[in-house]
């Protein structure tokens, strides 16, 4: 299993990767997509499995007839955020990959149609918007909204696609497809330190390599624009201006604090300004503000809170501050008899929640759906220092072969 | 005279205003500066100048024999800060032909020889270095440093200018022609409420349309590179970050609060994040620091106090700071003589330091310089907002040019 699993990490590791930082850049529709979705199709092609591509441009490999109705799913996505790390996603697809040539050599027989997906624009780095290859399956962004997305550039969703060689006149919901799927099951690298810390507690490290996900928590985007007058930096009085930097500030901190208090997170990781000029007071600072909590009324609350902070404060400044949801996913409470099924077989591993919203979290609302993680010793992700021990990796795909042997050949 | 200004002024104001904030976008060695130096161009020929570029790119309109050495220059510059306002430069070039035509109007007879002057990228909007073009040929930029500086792009100056089609191979100190200049003035917008404030403090409006310079407040801009650790945003719980947004938030506050308490000024006007993505944290967060005092020692203090308060933050948030000097240009203060001559020959204007940078400041060092302020009601400046009232910038001509008849008719 390990020589397979390597070859086909080789195969992807140099895609999309900058030099500069060591990051990866595979966003979607891009050519580095394009490498991806090439390593996909050829994997997907030396299995002998029925290869396809769905109108939403998310990629399918088959074992069997799906159109039964109780196909057992697993995979997950190949694109990244900018220089994001090398696991999150492809840890999911090229483990995918590997649980079947284990459950081959294992010589079990499918008693169920089985599957490999790989979603496309998981992170949503290029349009915006996470997760939109799986939340346009499922019906949850419309053909309208998916059409109003654009890119840095201005180019819209539907050009990327066409440009990348995908017919995007047809992109909508697909419940025929999802209606294929009996068992949906996507193995991630975790995005925290819990298994870390569980193992460092005592207990013995091997058991808890993987966990399954119990919940993902409510997470949203909220877009700040705070805005004042351009003015001059060396000549306008310090008591003169209306500097929305000042704002953007207080309100950074503010959100800090207030995540902090709440146990929950808060995080402004992208800004713009305007002119962005070094001897200019800016007339425009727009802040985007990630924001994730155990349970909604918690998230709503701690959001109220950096709104209210931020308005206090321009009002001080003499600046105007005006908040647009551009995103909000609710509380995503995993199946229960899934999960805890998976982690029956697995021997009583670690059940966690999760921040990070992943396309298991958007099926879950049409189909079964549960999650597997491999422990990341550092809990960095979303960075090139994002990582995962081999020996890890390999108990991840273990468990995975175990999970779907159980749900496809029982 | 109100009829040339208005047509000069008519032919300027569509080059490179941007439709959408209303504010100008001319930036060295674009189009929309090339077709500034069209119109100056035009300028000085319909009225028989002899015109020539200099090896730095700064055009020149001579009335006479500039050779002799005694010639009496005015201008200023026509590039712009991003969605900078309409005067800001233009108004001294629009200005200097304006107060020529006075004087032929007046049938003076010039006992020097007159010079107007374009200086070429005089904001610095794009390579980051302001007044290039006088620092050039004042030899305070060496032609070693100007090779080096980039545009956001990586395009260097010498590529820029090639590409304008201007010989850059060329570039360098010319002391032979600034050995040319007896005196220089420059007229400029005033970029704070100095004159508004004394006009509206009983005294009568009139007599305060115009000031003339006493000094140029040291002022510089310093990088600051805050470093963290990029992770996710969903994930990474508030504890276990290292957020150099925060670092930068604070130290934007910082910096607000301490120049406030110095009499003087400090600006975060533009910020860069890497790697920007909504639900990373990130790993830099690079903020430019504008800063500017009465005195060397205060502006020295301020920027140490806000650099030592950015370190002690970034030991609590787990980031790293640095800072680097990327200009700093000391206290100007204007020679007293042709100040005083100035003042007396308008009657005694008031005399007013600022806190903004010029051309006329950096020849200062080397020739006999003095500048002249119009009136701006609301202070605004390097922004789409500033202004000037049309009685105000006529009787700014009027000042010039009886300023330039003493100084070149005398």
């Amino acid at each position: 299993m390990s020589s397979t699993f390597h070859s086909m990490w080789a195969g992807l590791l140099p895609i999309g990767r900058s030099s500069a930082s060591g990051g990866y850049r595979r966003f979607a529709w891009t050519p580095a997509d394009a490498d991806c979705r090439l390593w996909f199709q050829a994997q997907a092609e030396a299995r002998g499995l029925f290869y396809e591509v769905d109108r939403n441009g998310n990629q399918w490999a088959w074992l069997g007839d799906p159109s039964r109705g109780d196909a057992v799913v697993t995979g997950s996505h190949l694109d990244s955020v900018p220089d994001g790390g090398a696991f999150d996603g492809p840890l999911g697809v090229v483990s995918a990959f590997a649980a079947l040539d284990e459950l081959r050599r294992r010589g079990v027989v499918f008693a169920k149609p089985f599957g490999i997906v790989n979603f496309g624009d998981e992170e949503g780095a290029r349009f915006g918007l996470a997760c939109v290859g799986s939340r346009l399956t499922a019906g949850q962004l419309s053909v309208e909204q998916a059409h109003e997305l654009r890119d840095a550039d201005g180019i819209t969703l539907p050009q990327a696609m066409e440009k990348a060689g995908y017919d995007a006149s047809a992109i909508g919901a697909d419940p025929e497809r999802l209606a294929r799927i009996g068992a949906f099951v996507e193995l991630h690298v975790e995005q925290g330190v819990a298994l870390a810390a569980l193992s460092d507690s005592g207990s013995a490290a091997g058991p808890h390599a993987v966990g399954v996900a119990s919940a993902i928590w409510p997470h949203g985007r909220w877009r700040f624009d705070f805005r004042g007058e351009a003015n001059h930096a060396g000549t306008t009085r310090m008591e003169d201006r209306r500097d929305p930097m000042l704002t953007y500030a207080f309100t950074v901190l503010a959100a800090r604090k207030k995540a902090a208090l709440a146990g929950a997170r808060a995080t402004f990781g992208k800004v713009s300004v305007e002119p962005n000029g070094v001897n200019a007071i800016p007339s425009l600072v727009r802040g985007w503000l990630d924001s994730r909590a155990a349970d909604d009324a918690t998230l709503t609350e701690l959001v109220a809170a950096v709104e209210e902070a931020a308005a206090e404060r321009a009002g001080r400044d003499g600046t105007a501050v005006s908040v647009t949801r551009e995103s909000y996913t609710p509380v995503i409470d995993f199946e229960h008899g899934l999960r805890d099924r998976l982690a029956a077989r697995l021997g009583g591993v670690p059940l966690l929640p999760t921040g990070a919203g992943h396309d298991a979290g958007i099926l879950s609302g049409v189909i079964p759906t549960a999650m597997l993680y491999v422990r990341n010793p550092t809990g960095i992700s979303h960075s090139p220092a994002e990582s995962a021990t081999e020996d890890d990796c390999v108990a991840g795909v273990l468990a995975l072969a175990d999970v779907l042997e159980d749900l496809a050949c029982g």
